[in-house]
């Protein structure tokens, strides 16, 4: 049995742990998680010690150490092929993985004005240039493939993809981005699934406040 | 048989373009390329009329198209799968991934102060912060893997993630940005590879300037 460690950091905020923490859940692939606090003015020794980027989120298999969101959701593909990580279809899969690229690559101005923060209540924010041009973007994306599959999710059953797109849907919903009822009816569907509810739980039980993160 | 079309920007400047490019050129991958121009004032309406992003690199097969460099090479990957895109060894081509990976997510302040420009001639030009400090990490996955392979390559044979690397060995030599003899070896290797050397002929037969990848 192999022992897979995820390292996270603090769930409230950190959008990049929630991404193949969610993956692995939702596929129920078993792993332990390890919770290293980070984003405090006096930075993160313990991180630095254990990740060669000094960032979370880290899979330690053993003596392998795999680093970034996509790399730790293809590591684990690649174990459990069967897990449905990725959608059946291989068209779909292509395009799946496409979009969890473009996550990844793009939309800045959103990701840097509208951090995630699972405890937040909703409050719009004065929004720089750009950030509504990403949210544009990405309602295309989701309307998309959601008028393709029927939902609830974007290819369908739940995938990486989801995964790879659920911090936004918190960021839409804190923000007030947006109304439009196919993106809150996508946004209610990944709110409700079990392992983003187990995320949300155990972030609203954690006492640390990350100032620069409180927009 | 597939036809597999590649759509790449500027081959002079196209960093993302290049990388699947030479992943898939190396791997004997049969495709056809289309140039189109970007960076233009005017715009690229010739590229908006295809690509779901409007940006390139795109792969395009038949009704199906993915885009996201990282994203085509495994789709490329799932369809010649004995091709060698992928170093053999499971844990190598976790590593592969997560450093194929970093490349998209990261070196931000590298990738924006200094443009890939196959034809531009060695001149070394000031450096906003943050550069060196890409350029260290950089050095750093490269020689723990050089040490742990032999070399030529990151993997000993080229790989995906060779190419991934390939516009940074080219920013590398032309902002004269290491003199490490690990370094410039992997850099002359990378260089003197055939699918590089195809590119950089193309690249050099091509009339256009774009004043503002002219660092």
């Amino acid at each position: 049995m192999r022992d897979l460690v995820l390292y996270i950091g603090n769930r409230n905020y950190s959008s990049w742990s929630l991404r193949p923490w969610l993956a692995l859940t939702a596929a129920g692939i078993p792993f332990r998680d390890e919770v290293i606090l980070f984003d405090f003015p006096a930075g993160n020794p313990g991180l630095k010690a254990v990740s060669p980027t000094g960032r979370v989120p880290l899979l330690v298999d053993g003596d392998l150490k795999v680093w970034e969101s996509l790399a730790i959701i293809e590591y684990a593909h690649e174990l459990f092929p069967d897990a449905g990580l990725w959608p059946k279809d291989r068209a779909a899969r292509a395009d799946a993985r496409a979009i969890a690229t473009e996550m990844l690559s793009s939309f800045h101005a959103l990701r840097n004005a509208c951090p995630m923060n699972i405890r937040r209540p909703v409050k719009a924010i004065d929004l720089p240039e750009g950030v509504m041009d990403n949210v544009a973007r990405i309602e295309t994306i989701w309307h998309e493939r959601l008028a393709r599959s029927g939902g609830p999710f974007l290819y369908g059953a739940f995938s990486a993809a989801d995964a790879m797109y659920a911090p936004v849907t918190n960021r839409f919903e804190i923000y007030a981005l947006t109304q439009d009822p196919r993106s809150r009816a996508y946004m209610a569907a990944v709110k409700a699934h079990p392992a983003f509810r187990a995320w949300q739980e155990a972030a609203l039980a954690e006492p640390w406040i990350v100032p620069e993160d409180e927009a």
